[in-house]
């Protein structure tokens, strides 16, 4: 038996996001029957975070126990044969130790959302960003997110189906930046809340349109209470990006 | 009557091209039914690049007439309200002297090309780059593209079909750079031969893959042949970034 560590892009678009749903195919089950396809074997794929429907992957990271003795390139190319034509593709695989656990091990998860902002509707970035046609001041939105950057009980930026232990998590980086059009924030902590990245741009948006200041995000932290927070940004602009494990 | 420069954005995928084809539906024709549904006139849309089947377009222009009078802004939200749900978006309406002609008064042209240089198949940029297997050195190729930039007759690498009245076209910028596992190459002339960026990167991919030295550039240049040059890269991974008037 070997233990697989899996580099993973995804488009997240047709799927019901990482996970097992009855409602539909997860990424999560395109890889397990991929392996399927691969060796005959009947896996469990695990994967470090558990991205919702629609939620994109540039470096999502998954482990899997494969008993068929293979080469690393031909797991990924294998792999990569068998998830055709789904928009799933194994960036690398390699063999890592037993105790390798691809949520548990994790050391920090780097988050990216991606919102265009502009009149017209997107054309090529459709399903890839969120289109917010007022102007947003993305430096008051960057000044306000140091606000939540540190550790701190993230209750008010909680989705209410979120099943961790404890909503207190430190966040090292919210950052906002504009490339023309784009503005890009960047969200890194060892883990995230359930919905927590889409619930602080969804905060920020409203910073960025003048409607919240830096003190509204405080007190929205302060309050402890998701009716406090601003609304959820849409999946669509949401990409995790990289998954760091200790050397 | 008012004639409009639009600024217009689309995803190449779902199109046979810019132009009006037998065959499916253009981006042209998109335009022009648009148009047809906001002010109840049958216009010709005439663009300043005619982007072929699969080619994108992040700043494509055109002019059109249009007799009902009204704002910019309503020309753009309202084309863009006609063209839903297809991927073209109109990013700006200007009204223009009735001189001005999208083609004609062109004085620059800018087209990217984007690579991804990977074994893994491509998972969000599917249709948006072109996958190269085989590791390319984009030193190599930015060396070898200099030779094609200034005046030249570019026979070598222009499609048989091309209705241009002269194959001498001056090429201003040929620039290869790599980001991560991302190759762009950047083209800027005045205006290009039929498929001349796609037959200039599908020849500098040979020289990534140390196929052919910059040497071989120039005798294919000099031979002045179709069949001299290299083969015609992928549409996927073309968009027509920008079009520049006189001021």
């Amino acid at each position: 038996m070997t233990r697989w560590k899996l580099t993973i892009e995804y488009d997240g678009n047709p799927f019901v996001g990482w996970q097992h749903q009855k409602n539909g195919l997860s990424v999560q089950e395109a890889l397990e029957r991929a392996v399927l396809g691969f060796c005959g074997e009947t896996v469990r794929v695990h994967g470090a975070g558990r991205t919702d429907a629609g939620v994109h992957a540039l470096g999502q990271v998954a482990h899997v126990d494969i008993e068929r003795r293979t080469r690393p390139q031909t797991v990924r190319d294998a792999l990569n044969a068998h998830l055709r034509p789904l928009p799933v593709a194994v960036l690398a695989a390699e063999p890592a130790p037993d105790n390798f656990h691809a949520r548990l091990s994790a050391r920090e998860r780097a988050y990216l959302y991606r919102i265009v902002n502009r009149r017209a509707p997107l054309a090529l970035m459709r399903g890839r960003a969120w289109q917010v046609q007022k102007p947003l001041d993305e430096m008051a939105m960057h000044a306000a997110a140091q606000v939540l950057v540190g550790r701190h009980d993230f209750t008010s930026f909680r989705a209410s189906l979120c099943q961790a232990r404890s909503p207190v998590k430190t966040l090292d980086q919210l950052s906002v930046v504009r490339d023309g059009d784009e503005i890009r924030v960047s969200a890194r902590a060892r883990s995230f809340l359930h919905h927590q990245v889409r619930n602080m741009v969804g905060t920020l948006k409203l910073v960025g349109e003048g409607k919240w200041t830096r003190d509204d995000v405080a007190t929205a932290l302060d309050a402890r209470d998701r009716a406090a927070g601003g609304p959820t940004a849409p999946a669509d602009g949401l990409y995790l990006v990289e998954v760091v494990y200790p050397a």
